[in-house]
């Protein structure tokens, strides 16, 4: 109910502050059977980590998860998965300085008002360090969903954009660099454009573009849980992002009805998929897709002035170890948002029909 | 869990398909001690209703609410809130031309995979009438949100975009005209567009801009049940929504953070509002807005080539009475699902603190 | 979550007070493709009805189910159930004298503190008519649960019990007599004590027994949902009821563990059933029995002192048509609720494994 | 869903074997600003861990509570409270004779049908293990509740009952004997009697009586969330529980209405307490009493018969460390859970009026 959950029968429930002792959470409604590759897990944690590269912050958080249950013999056992990874890294100290004032555009100043208090130390709850409970139970999801391909990438860093369709890229190229953008020459400016942002101690914008393929025909529900409200749920919840369009998105608004309908093969598949493989909220077996939009990080490296918890003005300067551009990382994030409504919705849909 | 339900603690269920008896709902949690203005429930409802004017569907539907429960003397009781909207003006065999073939861009193909068969008529369950019973949730979530403003309007038709930034216009001329376009000279061009598209018995899709003025300071849940993340997901469970964005959204990407961050003022308001009224998930008491992306309608009047349940190409005809662009009768829904989800926040944030 | 929902995949939620327009609900999460009966639906709400015979309140409610929506084609159509049944026969003026009063052991005084007033007419949404909704999706899942065979039945009115195991009864009787025990002799005594009881104005409790056989191995979840406790829950959300056990229930505390274990059979049966059917939470394919404790009706026909809203003592005196003793009417609905937990738990059960 | 979470708005989750690395769980929704007592927590579960005494298992567990988040300067945050208990002293090679083979009336053969295998340590999720999670949550769910007080002790072992009322007993006695049972007498036979039946290498069930006073009104949701429904279903979800009545209960049924019936005094307190201090399903303020029945354990430390997994005939022997009967140990768990559906109650009712 406080919002620490997500999904309905493929259920995540997660805790956890920044600079506490563990993040970790709990997956329960896995169902019993599946052989984990726990390699595969740790290695989707590795994407998402700190330090990985010049263009993240140089954190080092080895963010190793521990199982303590729910596994056994290698296998899922049907009961809840519940998991650790210790903080080890942190250094609380550099945050000092927030414990009384507040930074713009974080949720220091709301979460006081909120509960009266806050854990202010690297941001507590706030932090976006929470998401790496999402890529463990999302790999898991992964796993549950044999035969689904689900590929996130960055597709635009700032105002520059990859003009590419999806359709012409090879997903095997989004690990080959830092930015993870599939198509090499976007990818080195968007890496240049981001250390050169870096260096100014500030921050920039992105658009992290999804595709599942291969998605069983009749996934998500009819009225308020359509398959892409939850998906744009799931990838709101995700730390710094302002939009979500899936299909012919925004753009679409501007064609016509006759221009805009996807016509059928025979087959059922139909010829274009300007409804991005969902239609009334349920997949329909065409490539699912979907653009998110993720503003600036808040934390820049400058000076500023803002306000304390008394309502004074104070001068302050950003400090410790953040990202320039919060895309890279959040790759992995968007994937594990999808794996988990994915899978959650795939158990539900055996329950459709007598 | 089958997604007909909406919210935590102001939650509402709706059942009904466009050609059934009724469609309706329940509304659970509403507290005790509310007024209800039954008037202007219904006024809500005659908003969406078809009919209204010369830009809409001509489908004569009265849309008239009855309440089974949970009201008494004129005031809400505490318990449950059923209602019903009797379906009085359908007309079946406008739909005996689909029932075994699919429409393009429509739910028919999903659903006859997702349960095996389908209720054909008029769209059944996937109809945007079951948009009327949010509408009349949503109308009484309003009435509980003593103080909060919440308007909708018409920001971009096609290609035609009001340019005004929303501070600009004067939201009681939303109502003044058939588009709900606050901006009368826009509004004016608006109509005449979507006039000229009905006549092609085309369609076509336009945005909807939101504004939730005066909202509390704290609602919202700091990981999964993000402010903006619920209402992401309220407007993409709304019938043909395609995209989401808030405060900043797309374009918020290209800014470097430096400039995207809202400064604060001593009294902890900003002096900007790119957040949107939201920061990390829960309100600070600064205006949320957000857009919300319509497809054109997938019922075009024109005839076209699909194929029928047995995987053969026919030739068929849209027919039957449609909106050419739903945007201006989709405005009330956008309320109403920004109502409900600030409702049960609200109530939510009552259990913040010890 | 204001507890008007039960279930998590068939899930009912119900509204209705006892002298409103209609009570009804709807049931979401019904699976697309069962054969509805619907005069099987209609029949189990007759034996729940009042007037049909000499020993229940002579009240005369037609009690007739409306369904609004999710039937098509005679089939369930996987889009939610709504229905509603109107009232028709409420004499409201019968209840005038407790507008002001609370009477003894009925809801009353916590509503009027709960929710700061209250529907006074019938006890409202506190009157055992809200189960005639339970009773609709109670019928509903028990032709969802081909196979499975549940019958309740009276065991004991007053101090008077039927000592006969279950396994010693011929179900088939239950039916044959007005208090719906199925051992004529022990019914026709228990008839006459009813009537006697009725004679004084006053009422007297009772315990039904339900058996449900045939259910499949695996129903029910290991820690906080067993099968058990959500039958539990289901069976004390009756009004009236006191108390639960199943299986050995209170007297197995009493055993010895080497007497109390059921040994098994190479079949996997086991030899004695003191378990009830269900261990660790989970049915083990054996008959499933429990016991249900009424208590008398609060409502006596008799004069009696209590206190006003303003906690005056006032002399007043029980009127209107109330049932002597419960537990001849309450067998379908102690049947509708175990067909509800049994509906739920097998859908869930097909997402146990990979 | 999966049932491994309990409470709608204060919400424990729980996970974890006996035998795995450790168990533990996520509290999502306590309110922000308690100040935490650590050390009574840890007392509470001390209070259910093996090895106090020498009527119970002789197992030596130190269940040492860890808390990873969710608390910060000694206070909850309002958010997510993850803690672990690691298992210590965990002999797995105990468990290899059960591997392949049914422990009658276990969890062992229900478990293997229901997910297809099993982790058969020590009963793995259905050890009773699990509930020192609920200790943890219920502990603090008692820090929440300022006010209100909470008392379980044993009220019968086998057929030895404790026969004084709950009234002439002083709580302060219970924690003064192995039994936990208030009055000295009576516990010094219950605690002889436990010696012998474990001597024998038998077990013997027990009866379990909770009271909570100085509850608020207008706990408990009037239908299906009723304040009893939800204590049945925690307690029926405590291992090798059979039974829960309240109030009047079981006997309640013999009574006549007139008899039954709790007369009001000017105040609103009622002369009797029949009721349980619920009616209709919400607190009045009044004493609420219950009894929950427990089952002999299943594991007796004599030969059996029983099969393995292929259907054949095996014998066996039980083993290992276990309590002869539960209740002792199982007196802090009910009141934890008591503790659960009280303070979850009691946010809820913060939503109640307008």
């Amino acid at each position: 109910m406080a919002g620490n959950s997500f999904g309905h029968l493929f259920r995540l429930t997660t805790f956890g502050e920044s600079h506490g002792k563990a993040i970790g959470g709990v997956i329960d409604g896995c169902p019993a059977g599946i052989n984990l590759d726990l390699e595969s897990i740790q290695n989707e944690l590795n994407r998402r980590k700190p330090g990985q590269s010049a263009i993240v912050t140089q954190r080092k958080e080895p963010d190793t998860v521990e199982f303590y249950s729910g596994i056994f013999d290698g296998k899922t056992t049907g009961t809840p998965i519940g998991f650790a990874i210790h903080n080890t890294n942190q250094k609380s100290k550099d945050y000092s300085h927030i414990k009384d004032s507040y930074r713009p555009s974080h949720a220091d100043y709301v979460y006081d008002k909120k509960y009266g208090f806050r854990d202010y130390r690297g941001g507590g709850r706030s932090s976006a360090r929470e998401t790496a409970s999402r890529v463990v139970a999302g790999a898991i999801a992964k796993q549950l969903l044999q035969g689904v391909h689900i590929n996130a990438f960055v597709s635009q860093v700032g105002k520059m954009k990859l003009e590419k369709p999806y359709q012409e890229l090879d997903f095997d190229q989004i690990e080959s660099n830092a930015v993870r953008c599939p198509d090499q020459a976007t990818a080195s400016k968007m890496e240049d454009y981001i250390k050169a942002i870096k260096k100014e101690g500030d921050t920039i914008g992105g658009v992290i573009t999804c595709v599942a393929q291969n998605v069983p025909i009749g996934l998500g529900e009819p009225v308020f849980d359509k398959l892409h409200a939850e998906l744009g749920k799931a990838m709101l919840s995700i730390n710094a992002v302002k939009g979500f369009e899936y299909g012919s998105g925004f753009k679409g608004v501007q064609m016509k009805g006759s221009a805009h309908n996807d016509q059928f093969n025979e087959d059922g598949t139909t010829k274009t998929n300007l409804s991005g493989g969902v239609q009334g909220g349920i997949s329909n077996g065409m490539d699912i897709y979907f653009n998110v939009a993720f503003k600036p990080v808040a934390t820049v490296l400058q000076a500023y002035e803002t306000i304390d918890n008394k309502g004074n003005k104070v001068q302050t300067q950003g400090k410790g170890r953040h990202d320039p551009c919060v895309v890279p990382r959040a790759v992995p994030i968007v994937e594990a948002m999808t794996a988990l409504v994915l899978a959650d919705f795939q158990l539900l849909a055996r329950t459709n029909k007598k």
